[in-house]
């Protein structure tokens, strides 16, 4: 009997379980480097700890996307190596900013399960906390994935949360400490703040990324996050895609770096409303992006919107609205429809 | 109306316009890994804090093309996301030395503006300088780029600079702390100092390296260089080329780090001459690397290397004065010619 | 004659010589984070500096393979240039730990020659020591090349050194500072002791992991390992195999970490047996691990486990056993056959 670990079927899975996820993480300035390597990142919050300090901030934090797809990666093993598909996210909010040097571990607890219909599967869902080296939480999100059945007759307690549409503007976090009044637009990137966008405006990005093996590979194992399906081409050679799929947290941060153009300023990504990989992106393809303004809210200090990132593979997408017809029906080259929370500073 | 950054068209700039550009950048030690990873760079002076040390400097400093890189990168978006061809750099000066930790930002002015005579285009100079923050420059270059007008009709003041030739060895910047009195040859990589090269003489760099698509594109986020023609495949179909063109920076950097392979101690790179990108290089293709001496120049502390960086691709350059013919053709595999200063021990 | 270096052929050394490597390098916390996202390395020891100070270290030290690779790195340009094989390993012992800062050179002293009988090659073997800037050895080990001759009728003064079949475990070296009291099996990922391991067990490690041209390349880069067959895709071109090599280093850090999923807690190498690359791995290939415990021994305050870690290609080998049949003739999946130490904590 082989000591290696073959995941957690969803029965193995109970209600109000909590399970705390091997190989806590330093974070590093190598990290924050990779990152953006790899994703073309360039918000000045994240890149210049002089421009961090300008904003009340002791140095320039960790982007919350690199805290999301550690904690998340973390969980992997547990919860989902033998999933089916990763089904959403919802009441994502990004709390204690992580800077280099902070450790993080993560912990799920088993909000959900409901069996599939056909038996052969379930949905789990958890909600999943990043925690740092003080024992504050960094980060608090739920997600839901589908999870294969070992034995089709297992039966389990079973609960379905009840999870918000999105997450109030009023539950927003926002560190004490941050201040923009010594904004610098300049280095900002664009002169254009809160009060220049509108709900219902959308942002075409305008530039496209195009994904390599070797890209994606390099940063899901950064984030540790062991899905064969990212790694295995032999494995995958003989699945319904053919080859190896690129892990959705890619998509995610390339997306966010491409809206960098016409969101140069909304660094700061407080909450994550819900999120749908709507369809696989595979090396060769070409990342692109739009963003829609879904909601705004003066949180004093600074502004937060409310964002919908919509990204597409291998054709832009120029009118972005477009990402859905009249039916409902996506666009067949959308890939993403993330909707998140960002601050913005006010003129 | 989109908010995303068309950038500047010929007729957008005005001569003596300053302009600051965007995302300031701390350097960090995994900004170093990721370039030593990316080229194979191997001088000992950025390599080792204790090699540094012994050289009086206070820990290893960043390699100068790492500074050019960035600097560079942050102006792509106002300079040359229109342009056509990148077309020279001249009067490059490396000054304070940047270290892990140290914050950059760039600023450009608008020095020379001359409308071509299609009135389709027009070549744009700017005088960048790289500065840290402490607000002392860390680099000062000039360099000119055709680019795009919007509309044929446009007319703007017009103005060429006069641009040295080479940078005067006087002119050259040397920390007062630069000391190479307790060099160690052995980890130097080779017995070869100041005293041993003449000028005129070839050294061929022997090594080739193959560039990766995910090579090239890695090095160029890095850099935060955002030029669409370094990443985006579906675009890239429609060009001339037909495919993905690597930055010229790639390029100048691993010929720089070939040359380690017979300019071992000449680690430090003070001055930028000239450069020109002669033919551009894909993914697939592999780089070679030959160097002239140009001149010499006795700097008291130190020695310093005019020196010419010829890389090629494909075919390495056995008799490296064969880059160019009689009559001044290059050899068709002549990718670069790159001519700079460099600081090497004396004996 | 051009300055760049040869190498040296085998009638070039001599017994007892000592050669001081070239390129002294301080690790960085930059060369952590590249080193996890190119390998998906998971031990709890070496990515977490909370995880390492309950272990008694001052932060997390750094994967004693990067300490192995940096070494061995430099000592190519003298060593190995001009090697046709790379045949073994012995003796390898892991010393003082590195940690993020710390600067490592390498020597090497020729304690082995013997020419073959064809006098075109000859075998040398070197012991190579890695030392930090305090002068202190982080790591010892020998390793034998097949290595060119230049001119068949040389001669030189021949030997051939005793070693060891594997190292003692009463030779095996363990910092004072280690102290596994309080560990924290959820946070290592899995409750496996040194007391669940028994000498002859396999464990499959079931993950895959398809390596890319730019993954190797970044990878033995970063090492510093200048050999051309990883680089020069022209050069290899025309070499038996036809493509680039992947240099085993690379290899076996991807077995190493595949390893982590059934060896979760025997994170620490602390010697090196022996090692035998038996067959080469090219990009596009996928990595498989099994490993067998052939050794145990109880050093007090930690276990050690001498494991057989063996890597095939493209094929998972649920019976690890089977890497070698009755006659002892490997699968020809195998690429890999590494035996080494590692520490384990106690129940």
């Amino acid at each position: 009997m082989t000591k290696s670990n073959p995941g957690n079927f969803f029965e193995d899975f109970r209600l109000g379980q909590t399970i705390r996820h091997a190989t806590p993480r330093t974070i590093t300035s190598g990290d924050v480097s990779l990152y953006t390597a790899l994703t073309g990142a360039r918000h000045a919050l994240f890149s210049s700890d002089e421009f961090a300090k300008a904003a009340g901030l002791p140095r320039a934090p960790v982007d919350p996307l690199v805290v999301f797809h550690v904690v998340f990666g973390k969980t992997v093993p547990d919860i989902s190596l033998n999933a089916v598909a990763n089904l959403g996210y919802a009441e994502g909010r990004f709390l204690e900013p992580v800077y280099p040097g902070d450790t993080l571990r993560a912990e799920s607890e088993v909000i959900g399960l409901k069996e599939n219909s056909n038996k052969k599967t379930g949905v789990v869902h958890v909600r999943t906390r990043g925690i740092n080296q003080h024992g504050a939480a960094v980060l608090d999100y739920v997600r839901w994935v589908m999870v294969n059945k070992r034995d089709e007759k297992a039966q389990i307690a079973e609960a379905t949360p009840k999870l918000a549409a999105a997450v109030a503007a009023s539950d927003l976090w926002i560190s004490d400490r941050l201040d923009f009044a010594r904004y610098d637009w300049d280095l900002g990137g664009s002169r254009h703040a809160f009060e220049d966008y509108a709900a219902g405006e959308w942002i075409d990005h305008v530039d496209g990324m195009t994904v390599e093996e070797a890209e994606h590979q390099i940063a899901t194992r950064l984030y540790q996050n062991t899905a064969k399906v990212h790694f295995d081409a032999v494995m995958q050679a003989g699945s319904r895609f053919g080859k190896r799929l690129i892990y959705g947290g890619v998509v995610i941060s390339l997306a966010r770096a491409l809206s960098f153009n016409g969101l140069e300023n909304a660094a700061l990504m407080l909450g994550i409303n819900a999120g749908r990989h709507v369809a696989p992106l595979f090396a060769g393809d070409t990342v692109y992006a739009a963003s829609e303004v879904l909601d705004k809210a003066d949180l004093g200090r600074v502004g937060a919107l409310r964002l919908r990132l919509v990204a597409a593979k291998n054709k832009p997408l120029p009118n972005a609205a477009a990402a859905k017809n009249a039916v409902g029906e996506y666009d067949p080259a959308v890939i993403l429809d993330f909707d998140y929370w960002a601050a913005i500073p006010k003129r």
